[in-house]
């Protein structure tokens, strides 16, 4: 079936076409109080309507003098001066009477009596005097126009007697959300209904950006009532936002809308995510079709709307900010598309990043808020190679990556919990997890591509845990196992065990269907111990194809009833209120490079797990042991 | 006399004691919408509520089908697939029949006929199919507490079913302004009486910092008001600031208040501007004395209160953008003292920066919107000497200071026409203004602190404008002249001329008072050539010592009354509204070095004064002759 766009371009084309087109547009100004005008850009140049200060004024605690009395004076022959005639007291500000023309600083004078000071040091006329318009000075140029006024800049238009300016006024900006299956986040959605909170996070971005934005009722996918509704917001707005149906599915009728009241300027971008975005004018006005996508509609919204939105208000966008960093594994990306990619950062002690994509996936929300920036595979390259470097446009600040520390292993919930006690102590850096599985954490250790790793892998043959995985990743090298702790895995089943099982064996009936974890998790690994030491053979198990990520992934699925069970750790059984039928304890170890141990991040880390109080909270989680949490095995392997 | 305060420390100790005494304040938590808590910090850590999507869903716009019939489908044996039975339209996000478990892309399909579709590849289970839980899975924690969050965040929690948060409150702060001398900037103030504008500045700085403000009334310089007052701002506020009065002057009672009611952490700070600072605790609370001068609050505030501000909120003040730069001439500084002194940077093509001072004082508004940063001189130094380097904190964009051009010469108000215009028309660069003289414009270039000059000095043997100085400043070198403007000078006098001057020779009149421009300044060095003409030596001109630094200020303090004469241009006379008396024609030109003649922003600020647009509205300010603007003259001196 051919689709409804074709003539898709790159994003730099996207963009010249979007600042060709509105890039002049400006607000109408307004008048408004010099004192809410933080942030406002002027609209006009603004001189200043008095001086300030506008008499000879004191700049010192002290007292006016005639310079010309105090000459000569010196410690050894002071001059006196007479209270009233000769010297009187003023304050910082006060205006000096026409008799003097000096003031002394309080710390140079001494009282003689009642009546007279004594003076030890002569001084110049104009002494300690502001002059008139020290400040400012009437007529002046304070400010030109399209300037973005700082708070400084508002106290000097104050004391220039300039009261109200003239800015220009916020963008006003309407977002129309559409799609027959999205509910309000406030409604609960029932089976094939979406929230739709994608114009609240767009909201967000423009009201920092400077706009006023108002959001519309979600409207149903008919082409008439979201045509009438677009067409009416071009009335009242600066820019108008539809968002979803920029596509081509059957619900999508944005392009033929804005076909027919407007001109296109382009139909799909060359980046990923964010490529069904629709730029149009509509009588003047840009109008934008986002993609449903949240992440297609964050970049979309970041890369094709935010300039606009400054310059709307003659202001200038910040740059992003932008590092270089290198990438220690294969990343694949289609040649002709630009992709932006969630990614963790590390970096050494030289200041170079490392860049680790996370989860791809224009609707992977939950990795978006572990990410630290966007990397950026240019539409030239058919993917990255181990070494290759590539720009991170940040999401964090780049002072603060560099403290945190990054963890990639496997999933366990006190992780969660020791994650929230580092930012609720108010340490100086966080912990990030990237959990992958206990295998792929142990290859990205091995690639420096993080701090630590996390991981639970028995070895069948000696029913140890880690070590000997360890000597096969890591031969030759120094490591310090740390344990987090000791967990019970089970079978997590529906609540009241309606098919009753009772034992792995139950697994292979009939009527069972079983949901499993990614290949190199640790609980696979268990999982596919349990059924060898049972003499159960994988395809005997319905449902071992099927992968969920996390613990609380795999005991949600059980709870949602997709599957009837599943292996994992009690705690997220307790989490997902579903029945557990414990199997094994299995021990979790942080694994960490010996060098680091003089890492004073890594130190306060391993202090923390060792507090009674942390290990309290963990053992309450459900189906932890912490009597060995804490404890360093220094390994040479 | 003895100060009331002797115990000054340093900045760093200042700010550990505030740290010691406030870090751990926090504001109380409140719930509030999910929507509206962009930037907003976490008290609580969040989980998600459901996982989103909660049933399988189409990732793609296409049709769904059962995997396992498209098996062995080619373009050579396309598989034929039945409407409704074996096949099914689905758009993003709609849900998957349980009959179904993969989807094709609407790009890989066919219509065979109405009832049809034509599948030419097989694919496996599951694909384009989104899981459960891939977006966000219920029970997942989201984010911790104390995490301030951002637009991507509130969709995630919206997604997850979150739609209250539990966030720090907004810090309330009080502000209280004190002072007999002070009105409010609306009303007009009369002698002796000055403007508060600090208030609002303040205000201005902490609410971009997440605080809400409250102002009060000015206060008088009553104790027992201000102690009141203050009293009561403790008890409904999370900090307090008492404008005014932190220092030692006969009005000055906070400390003293301060003193009674609540502890002292330290009065006074060793840091200029900034010194007469106070910080004190009051029922567990932050009281600052900020002093009176404008640009010692501000510094005060940047340095001492914006961290408390943060982290009441649990969050983190930003770094401040800091640049290293070099200075190319002697700057004094009191040992002792960590000096703050605003400057303007320009950049090399090296992108090393060269920091120019602006006029100090501590009340000096007009310096500090001029100036591209605050350039910090440590106590250990007592000054700097060309070719050091020290730290500059960045008012600006550090991208966009380099591109900026900065002239530093000789005032005309044709140049703040010219910047206007430059900013009006969005070019990608500023004109920065430093109005020293024409002779410290001709040191600056030589030193290379300036892009260009701006001189309209007379040779009095010659009668010639510029040549022989820059021949002297700059032997061997190769510059470009180009004519800014032709200009009358002549002497300002108050409307109606009331003392009947008429000539240069009457200026010696016992009953007229001249003010004078200062020293270097083009201005000077013609009234000196018209004494010399005249045969007047500058002992018969009463006021000849007193100096201004600008047109319009030496204009101000004729219409003022202050002086009865003054020399200066015509333009100005207009803008002040006195009686103006021309006595010659001078030429003004801009100088550059002949190696920026390849630069695009000289270019581009040639080319647009010689637009016919820019000359008339030059020529409309009044007294000026645009024949020659532009016109480039190269030199070989």
């Amino acid at each position: 079936m051919v689709k409804k766009y074709l003539d898709k371009i790159s994003a730099a084309a996207a963009l010249n076409k979007i600042k060709n087109k509105f890039g002049s547009l400006r607000t109408k100004s307004e008048v408004i109080k010099t004192a809410d005008a933080e942030s406002r850009v002027t609209a006009q140049a603004v001189y200043a309507k008095r001086s300030a200060p506008d008499f000879y004024a004191s700049a010192m605690d002290g007292i006016a003098v005639k310079a010309e009395k105090t000459a000569g004076a010196s410690e050894r022959s002071p001059v006196k001066l007479k209270v009233g005639s000769e010297a009187q007291a003023v304050d910082t500000g006060d205006p000096i009477p026409a008799r003097f023309n000096a003031v002394i600083k309080i710390e140079e004078i001494n009282k003689a009596d009642e009546n007279h000071y004594l003076i030890e040091k002569g001084v110049p006329p104009w002494n300690h005097i502001r002059s008139i318009g020290e400040s400012v000075v009437k007529g002046n140029l304070l400010i030109t126009a399209a300037h973005k006024l700082s708070d400084y800049d508002l106290a000097a238009l104050l004391e220039a007697g300039v009261t109200e300016v003239e800015v220009y006024k916020r963008p006003v900006v309407t977002i129309i959300p559409t799609g027959d299956e999205l509910v309000t986040a406030e409604q609960d959605p029932k089976q094939g209904e979406l929230v739709e909170f994608n114009s609240q996070m767009i909201k967000a971005a423009l009201r920092k950006w400077g706009a006023e934005v108002n959001i519309t009722e979600i409207l149903a996918d008919q082409k008439e009532l979201i045509g009438r509704n677009m067409l009416e917001a071009a009335e009242t707005s600066n820019l108008v936002i539809v968002l979803s149906g920029s596509s081509a599915g059957r619900g999508d009728f944005t392009i033929d809308i804005l076909k027919n009241e407007g001109e296109i300027l382009f139909h799909g971008v060359n980046v990923m995510p964010g490529k069904p975005l629709i730029a149009a004018a509509v009588k003047g006005i840009p109008v934008f079709g986002l993609p449903g996508y949240p992440l297609s509609a964050w970049i979309d919204n970041q890369l094709f709307i935010r300039e606009l939105i400054y310059s709307m208000q003659a202001d200038q966008a910040p740059n992003f900010e932008e590092i270089e960093a290198e990438v220690k594994r294969k990343i694949p990306s289609e040649i002709g598309l630009e992709e932006f990619l969630r990614v963790n950062l590390i970096s050494d002690t030289k200041n170079k990043f490392t860049a680790v994509p996370l989860k791809r996936g224009s609707s992977a929300m939950e990795s978006m808020l572990k990410a630290d920036g966007i990397l950026r595979i240019t539409a030239n390259k058919e993917g990255l190679h181990p070494g290759d470097k590539a720009p991170v446009m940040l999401l964090k600040d780049r002072n603060k990556i560099k403290k945190d520390l990054l963890l990639i292993g496997s999933h366990d919930l006190s992780l969660d919990l020791i994650k929230n006690e580092i930012k609720k102590r108010n340490y100086k850096f966080d912990l990030k997890l990237q959990t992958v599985g206990s295998m792929a954490g142990l290859t990205a250790l091995r690639r420096n591509e993080s701090d630590l790793a996390g991981a639970h892998l028995l070895d069948p043959e000696s029913g140890e845990y880690n070590i000997s995985y360890l000597k096969r990743f890591f031969k030759g090298q120094k490591l310090l196992l740390v344990n987090l702790v000791y967990r019970e895995q089970g079978l997590y089943l529906k609540k009241g065990n309606p098919k009753n099982i009772k034992s792995i064996k139950d697994l292979t009936k009939s009527n069972i269907n079983y949901i499993n974890r990614q290949r190199g998790a640790g609980t696979r690994v268990l999982f596919d111990f349990l059924l060898k030491e049972n003499n159960i053979k994988a395809e005997e198990i319905s449902g071992y194809q099927k992968e969920e990520y996390t613990h609380i992934a795999a005991a949600a699925a059980v709870g949602r009833g997709s599957a009837d069970a599943a292996l994992g750790i009690r705690a997220a059984a307790e989490v997902m209120d579903v029945d557990f039928l414990p199997l094994e304890e299995e021990k979790y170890d942080l694994i960490i490079k010996e060098n680091r141990l003089d890492d004073p991040r890594i130190n306060k880390l391993i202090e923390l797990i060792n507090q009674a109080e942390i290990k309290t909270e963990i053992e309450k989680l459900g189906g932890y042991n912490c009597q060995e949490t804490g404890k360093i095995t220094k390994l040479q392997l």
